[in-house]
């Protein structure tokens, strides 16, 4: 896909995505909960998952109102788990898309409240009362994303990051912990898109491959980036794994070998794009370039 | 109903209720997580919301296998609300259901990951990938859920106790505050169980009005046991609401006017039993009586 072309949907799909969260999360949640809830998820991101969910959703033909719900609602998760994973007790850190990170600007009790009701507001955005999106369809999206979300994924690979500092992890249990930790939401983003249309199980299958692949070449940039970038151009704190005394795929790998080992995640992402036989995937496949070419 | 029919009934409920959850809260989420999660939300608390649900479930004939995970679901999300709410950042207590608080066994972060997990875990447990619960109802549930524990509920109304530290609210701004707190996820265990049968829309309001009339009761009645029981009995720390110079119905009514507050709420949720037209409420009638009749 041409690279214009991308970008021209990406920002069109991004300021949809921005006018549905600004619509969705609420001003008015007592005692400022709203505010600290918008601040957490409002201006701010790559916005990587609901553009997953978005284009995942075209490649399947899905329905729109169902795949902008669930675009918010994953980015609900992700931006909620940020707001925790700063906290004193966890990251501790200051400084997150730019910006003072929530509980600098709100007071830890009330960045941890606003990250709880971002988790539960996801639920909500996916469970509308009128007829816009399926009973069916509801139920399927919620399913994903609490699974994606909880023990066995996101939250599950947070602990086991948590009981990992400072332990030689080898290759196999950093990618362990980042297929839960990051990888999970990641591929949630391409089944809830994948869900909102009609796919054979080897094409579910196939975008599921997809999402694994790509949720976990996005974690070994990630751990590039944070070795070889600066603050000022992730918008959030640089080296601070290797200062933590983090396992990383830069400590475990080495810095070539993870360079490469991120090729190679991306070239699975695209072989499981053709194996797909779905048609329209040039999306899915330049969000996978993306993915591993960002600097941030 | 006479008080050891609903004693045999409370009790085998009690018994499904931990089996299930039991058998649904994970031993295996990693690094220890499923360990605290269980820790959080098993073998103990009063397990008033699921028999809430299993009560009003039975009194419109509801699903049993959607009710059971409906009664497992809420107790999820209030057992997350008390690891996070005992946390240094909140409450700061060290004694919960007479055992020491989650943070205080397996760390600040640890619990709140756990809290964070088992929230994401009730949306799990409503919806099953097999045929348990019609995925009509496990959307209405999710929804049901969703909205009383985010913003506009749970979170929300802890919130607004947060910012309520010392200020001198009147009986209405408390009640609001307790409304969103306690009472939204106490009516909504009314409406879940609702939501598993069915109801005309007269009968579904009447619920709604009881089950809204006993969470305020609830609530007024802990803060009549905060200032007047020793913790031993609550099993928590008692006292500390006037302590923290929180404002609660005691502070605000007097300990006599919150007694016969409670009383016309025990007495407006029996109305509302009565004019729902539903048989089979005696269940529904004898837990409002418990809820006011407490000793801890």
């Amino acid at each position: 896909m041409k690279r214009d072309a991308f970008d021209t949907w990406a920002l069109a799909e991004l300021d949809a995505v921005e006018s549905a969260l600004d619509a969705r999360v609420p001003h008015d949640a007592p005692a400022a909960l709203g505010e600290a809830m918008r601040y957490g998820v409002l201006d701010g991101g790559k916005r990587l998952r609901p553009l997953l969910v978005l284009a995942a959703a075209d490649a399947v033909h899905g329905q729109r109102e169902a795949a902008l719900r669930a675009a918010c609602a994953v980015e609900l998760i992700h931006a909620y788990s940020l707001v925790h994973d700063d906290l004193p007790c966890m990251d501790n850190d200051v400084l997150r898309r730019g910006k003072p990170t929530a509980h600098v600007r709100y007071g830890v009790a009330q960045a941890m409240l606003a990250g709880d009701a971002m988790q539960a507001l996801a639920f909500e955005v996916l469970t509308p009362e009128g007829a816009e999106v399926p009973a069916g369809l509801q139920a399927r999206l919620c399913g994903l994303l609490a699974r994606a979300a909880g023990g066995g994924g996101m939250a599950g690979g947070q602990a086991i990051d948590l009981a990992s500092v400072g332990l030689p992890l080898d290759e196999r249990a950093l990618s362990e912990m980042h297929r839960k930790k990051t990888g999970a939401l990641l591929q949630a983003s391409v089944l809830m898109g994948a869900a909102c249309g009609s796919t054979t199980a080897a094409q579910w299958n196939a975008l599921a491959e997809f999402g694994g692949a790509i949720g976990l070449a996005f974690q070994v940039v990630d751990d590039i980036l944070d070795a070889t970038q600066v603050s000022a151009t992730l918008g959030k704190t640089a080296g601070k794994d290797q200062d933590s005394n983090k396992p990383t795929y830069v400590t475990v790998l080495g810095l070539d070998a993870a360079r490469a080992h991120a090729e190679s995640l991306r070239h699975a992402a695209h072989a499981a794009l053709d194996a797909s036989g779905l048609g329209e995937v040039a999306r899915l496949r330049a969000l996978a370039d993306r993915a591993v070419d960002r600097e941030s």
